[in-house]
């Protein structure tokens, strides 16, 4: 299939996720980077094209600029799509503009830095007839489809209890948050919105228990916590309530010591619990009552995983795929939908507005249990 | 040292805990079994004793026999003291009778069925001056006590988030309470007390945080839950504040499956994180933000431990020790300190009348926090 | 069934390995230790005997002096069996002696220090009628057993290839000759036998290549090295064919830095590859090519596991029993069998006369292949 | 920089090379794929070039048109590096050819069926001036970096003995020979050369150890067997001897059922045993005598790792690399030393024709070995 043809809003000098991004893309193999409007400020974002490699007339100084060109160049020339990385509270103007100018959008989570901005980002996609794709990068791991497949579909039975945290350790210190751009944004309730910890990776988490479980959070108690002097929360946990009757809890934080970037899911049914850890991505194990315990292995040629997982692999087992494969599943999946195919990963390829307006509840709800002392709060 | 003479209550024929008791005993190498009623059924007992290999004389048919007959016994050789491993409501007739009759008393955990059962014991010890130690089992693991050293001296700062669970998957049918001794009292409110899996585990996982902190838990949010047609928990998990202002988590269930015997703890502070799991306890994780995670290893050779750590392990790292040695060290700890000599494992070689006053207070307050749809209660 | 009353010949203070065997003598709970003779040196035979805590009359300065009061003794009071625990080149005059006073024997492994001795220990029990038993400790553990069920049985067909390695680091620096008590007898050639580190762990490492495989090692080319300056060997490797025509290839070492007592066995056939690790004894591993791996978990309620190896085992699933329950297995199943009893375990509680001389042989062929520049030698 | 314009000869429909040698080259940013002879079929090689979407006019029937055809073209427009991924047999001649026409030349391990056309090849380079890298994989990942770092350097010591495995299970099965296009051309002598998997994968073992321990394997004591009816090695181990005198083992297998694809080694040296293993790339166990076990993490923040190991990482810790960014690792380095530029992970960015010659007579010395009964063999 012919690639896509795309440009890049944010994501230049200093950022990480931008980078992420433009590898994904490159691993996927159905997307080009044609344009890009690298960062909010002029030459930095040109400095920033050059070094990335798009060519000099397509390197914008600002994404109104990009959006306004590239609407003029011809069909089959012009970009057809527009990846936003930017921080969360520069999502909203970029995306809806894009999709405005006949653009397809893939963005970075969360949607948007407040339910307002994300509703808004919806009503521009059903008014303009736009796709969007929300990149919930942990979804993109073949062992989490895997997961989904084995549980959302009843195989184990009905979920008991699920235990899910993400935590890291890079604000561990209250020096963290002195000259580091990561972190700056982040902790900014301007611009990365009313949360911290709980926006940046307790929605990853919260995504990921409703990816797997195929069941929406209905009801949260949460507390929220942070080192003393900061703004906004660094740290907390919360119970939970699944729309199917399960219980679950729910950790996030980034000031936890030794942890580096520990999203990890033990999920329990009727009849087995599945439990699985983002940092060895490539091994799943199930636990049963009667009979030993499972490992499950990536790969593809790993004859006992779904076709569609199996398809979407590179590399047969034991020849790990990680992180940037994960995320590069998502752009390949969101690719091929755009071009009418079917979707490696079948409809779980990429995240939908659907999945991650969950997610933003699931944070508003959060907030709303910690203000009130972890108080139930329904979704 | 000469060894204590015991005499034990309960653990006859179909109990597992008893012969836990006894084989930890003859490990411990201090203690010798020299008497036992072994069931509240006179027959039963009698049988128990014969196949346990107490003399004839001294294989009683009631514990009030037993105490009334040892006691006339001359001095050096009569029992010194009682081991006590009936179900938790027939804890205190016999424990209180026990030190009244001037025995100390070794009880399983927990103390009693209920707070007023557990303060009418510690009146009667401190009315009789008997000693008395509850079998907090797994205090018992030297890993378990190296980490209380670490981290109650404030090595590595003060504590920021506890996550603790204890899981097993036993009770996750329906029909797990038919015909399965274990089960039927464990789940009998009138046997165990008003808590199921939060009394039998959680009260464990409990004693664990504090132990290895040296904190206590201040406060708790709780939410219990059981299958279908139970009459007490035998699911649960809390959110829970310790005094010294740390976060934490707590998960007990005895319907999780896959999950074995699985008793888990983090622990965060300031400068790392420790990680100990009951079912691997010979080895114990320590992630560090700035240097490579430990892997820490037991052993009696391993010179990093501390020395009264190394003193009380019988075999050289690699050879590893279990569950049975654990326990064998609560009693090898109280044997010494019965005969006035010093305890290896220091004070922390076994649980107090204090430490297992606060683990009721922790249940109690959990059960209250329930039934009050998790709000916070103070313990 | 009425305890075994035993005497102990070495094992008095400053020894492992004496420990160990009254330890787990006590857990199996069918040997009760009556007399001993714990050194050759008989005062410190004598205060060692008091330490340990016979009674003065049975506390003998040598082991001639204690076969000849036992064996005067009634019968119902006198000793019935001896265990032996003294350093490899003491193994065959008091196991000789013991047996033509009527004794049985248990025995540390190996045998003997030289084939010779061994023969001569196996004509005098032949000769005499009395049972011997050798502790080759690893075999007692029950996952060993199961391994060994499944494989031996050929469930997973032709054994086609094994690795297994025997490493410590205990002796991996130059002054660790120096003022140790363990590492001086098992170094020096005239205490311990011409071998070092193959004969010490080697051997059990063989030992267990055909415990599990239920086939001899039938050829092998070794090479055993030396750090400078030490007599005997203290490292080395080979390859190796089995009867049933594997290949194989075994480590044994004492100065590889950082492993503890790493004994570890992977056994593959023709449709699984099984895998143990004797630090973590309570889990095995069982690969397969088109389904999941398997983890197998150890634990007296694991429904999976054979029936005669649940029998053996005294705690549930997820409470480790370790390095002192698999020695007291050994224990358990040569008193049963002295009984005339079904031994748990089934015939595979205890190694026999047969077992270790196919041990020593393996030595003497290692030792021989050595000298030969690792050039092929059969057993 | 500039990306490296670069046509590939070989890694067509069908292949699994191929595409991994694209995706590495995405992955690592500075090579642009521009033409392409992706099959020795020119009907095939048309096909694919379309499928991979290099443009027609550069999409060639033989890579001798290809070489032909490039030359022809300006500096600046035309290749300027050749991957060659064909199967063993074909490396020889398009390497030869390419260099003549002046195209540097990144090649699949290893560098030719035999030492006789590995030679001629590094003449052509000698006599061209052509630079050439052979992509040895696993030395692409960065704690493998790391690991040669430390021990290279002697920082733990001398090399006492060494394990590495390179263990699959993908032709454990007589009829896995049968439709299989990657099996056909790997056992079949006159594709592959005379070795199977011990040049398959047991060249990697060898390499990861010479690349590690920064010596040489001198001698080789080798025993390689195959399933009855196989006409080359599928299974083998040997002793071996290090330029410095350490000892080590090696087994490489492609029948081992169970294992996926295991590369693990394990280094020991006089203060250190290091160990890694390559499914589970992202952390590296250190072992030591005196103090606890240290487990190592990838990650570009990690920051006890040497500077140019973190320069080459693309994600923080936590975010798993694998296979592929190991692979792009080496084209990157390769890449930029093409340009003149510092290679990121400095001198060992990629493997050099002295390190694949090594390996080839590392590979000849088994066989010899082996036909001679595992005689010792030095290289």
């Amino acid at each position: 299939m012919d690639p896509i043809r795309y440009g890049m809003i944010g994501g230049g000098q200093g950022a990480f996720i931008g980078g992420v991004h433009r590898t994904a893309a490159a691993i996927a193999g159905n997307w080009r980077l044609v344009a890009g409007a690298f960062s909010a400020t002029p030459e930095k974002a040109r400095a920033s094209g050059r070094e990335i490699g798009v060519s000099e007339d397509r390197n914008y100084a600002s994404w109104q600029d990009m959006l306004e060109a590239e609407a003029a160049h011809a069909e089959g020339e012009r970009i057809e799509a527009v990846s936003i990385v930017t921080p969360n509270h520069m999502h909203a103007p970029p995306a809806i503009a894009a999709m405005e100018a006949g653009f397809d959008v893939i963005i970075d989570k969360p949607l948007a830095d407040s339910m307002a901005n994300a509703r808004a980002i919806a009503e521009a996609a059903a008014r303009t007839g736009r796709r969007i794709a929300i990149t919930h990068t942990y979804t993109g791991y073949p062992l989490v489809k895997q997961a989904r497949s084995l549980i959302s579909n009843g195989k184990f039975g009905p979920v008991r209890r699920v235990m899910v945290k993400y935590t890291q350790d890079w604000l561990s210190r209250a020096e963290d948050l002195v000259d580091n751009k990561q972190a700056a944004w982040r902790v900014d309730p301007k611009q990365s919105g009313a949360a911290g910890a709980f926006g940046d990776i307790g929605t990853h988490a919260a995504n990921l228990v409703e990816f797997i479980t195929g069941e929406r959070i209905a009801e949260i108690a949460a507390e929220l916590t942070m080192l003393s002097g900061r703004a906004i929360d660094d740290d907390g946990a919360a119970l939970f309530r699944l729309s199917g009757g399960g219980r679950g809890t729910l950790t996030a934080s980034q000031v936890l010591v030794g942890d580096i970037n520990d999203l990890s899911i033990d999920v329990y049914c009727e009849q087995a619990g599945l439990h699985w850890r983002q940092e060895e991505p490539n091994t799943m194990r199930i636990g049963y009552r009667d009979k030993p315990t499972e490992i499950w292995h990536a790969g593809a040629n790993r004859t006992y995983l779904d076709a569609d997982i199996l398809a979407i692999q590179r590399t047969p087992g034991g020849h790990p795929e990680g992180y940037l494969e994960a995320f590069a599943n998502i752009y390949r999946a969101f690719g091929e939908s755009l071009r009418g195919e079917t979707s490696g990963g079948g409809e779980t390829g990429f995240a939908t507005l659907e999945d991650t307006l969950a997610g933003m509840r699931f944070l508003d709800a959060a907030l709303e249990s910690s203000r009130k002392n972890a108080a139930w709060v329904k979704l």
